[in-house]
């Protein structure tokens, strides 16, 4: 069988979330659905990063496998109808034919995610729900220099919810940025994988250095401490982003 | 009594344009509704551009007289308050004491404003209430070159709606700039003030160019027309944006 590679943007806002649950509108399902009107058979896709809920995504990967060959641009164009047409928020950018050895999960070489804050008083329009809202102000700098002791191998239990079901909290986060232009702050963040809730347990650490309430000490101890207790806030799920996925096929 | 200037950013979507409407949502009544929730009277304010029903601003000025003094900080927090309390998705940045000759509307040298398409066969997700939606590829470089036909001190009766109450067509353009970043294109105009749907107008002639249905001179034509028939389509409202007023004062 045919397996095609799937470039996905979404809003994340009205999802219980990427994966399939019952009786909840979740990405995947709203794929599926549309896979199945489009070529008539029941599908599964593999994806590289499950999302969780509220969260969004600008080139989001996936894979499935179809009973038959077509075109990539009558699949793409198909697809996009059909989500259309059931009114979600979900849009395919691009299908490619790729090999049997591609997995959309498995073959991932890097995962690359941003975190958005607007750091203003005035409560946030165009944007509100691709933000997280801070109010009081944020040192950015030194946001930045903190998130460095983060960056490398390191055990990251205190960073992951309490309900992470990956088998080991060990990790190699090979970049932790953060960026601020005006009343923007972006946190860039790539691993080849991440736990769950991990980078909004990040970005709401390092609110608390931002706020001058931690130092880049106290966030290293808070790593060490291996004990989800010492995570700072926990920062809320709208403004972050998966925005690109590296394979080496 | 004191005058304060007001510099308001809001998502049009869900307002039946700035202006007062018996009976619809509007941007003017929202912030005048959280005037007199703060203040106790009622009032009315006086604003730069009036934009339609779907149209978008991230620095739209207006002004208002209040009965006594008050701490700018305080006014902009108190009715960002009462915005986020009636659900309204509007926001006050900036809320500063000026003199009394200062006028939102008489006082502006200049508006500018800005229209967004998304050029690209897959819809959009994220940004879907924000920009016009165009599948078929539009060559910014031609709408550009034909754009400059429309800049200096002309009759635009062609661009302006049936219903607008201006008393003269005759406007000065300034600028009309059409601008690619990949999928995205952008279209800034400038000038003192602007006729209704003049945007759109251009916007939805300069894709008649972007498509090759019309060249350069048949936009000029158009123009020398002054019949609102020979315009082309009126691109949607949710692509524009007003993105700043200069004042002298």
């Amino acid at each position: 069988m045919p397996r095609y590679k799937l470039t996905i943007e979404y809003d994340g806002t009205p999802y219980a979330g990427w994966q399939r649950q019952s009786g909840l509108p979740t990405v995947q399902t709203a794929i599926e659905t549309a896979i199945t009107r489009f070529c008539g058979s029941a599908v599964t896709i593999t994806t590289a990063g499950r999302t969780d809920a509220g969260v969004h995504a600008i080139a989001q990967i996936a894979h499935v496998d179809l009973q038959k060959e077509w075109q990539c641009e009558k699949v793409r164009n198909a697809l996009n109808a059909h989500l259309i047409q059931a009114k979600e928020i979900i849009s395919i950018l691009r299908v490619e034919k790729v090999e049997q050895n591609f997995d959309a999960r498995f073959s991932a070489l890097r995962r690359h995610y941003r975190y958005r804050i607007l750091n203003r008083p005035s409560p946030p329009t165009l944007d509100a729900q691709y933000v997280w809202w801070v109010l009081r102000r944020l040192d950015a700098e030194k946001m930045h220099e903190a998130a460095q002791k983060l960056v490398g191998y390191h055990d990251f239990t205190t960073f992951r919810a309490a309900h992470c079901q990956a088998k080991s909290p060990l990790r190699t986060l090979e970049r932790l940025d953060v960026r601020q232009n005006e009343e923007w702050i972006e946190i860039h963040a790539s691993a080849r994988s991440f736990l769950h809730t991990q980078i909004r347990s990040f970005a709401g650490s390092l609110a608390e250095v931002g706020w001058g309430h931690w130092n880049a000490d106290d966030l290293e101890a808070a790593l060490k401490a291996r004990n989800r207790a010492c995570c700072g806030v926990v920062a809320p799920p709208q403004g972050l982003c998966l925005i690109r996925v590296d394979y080496t096929v």
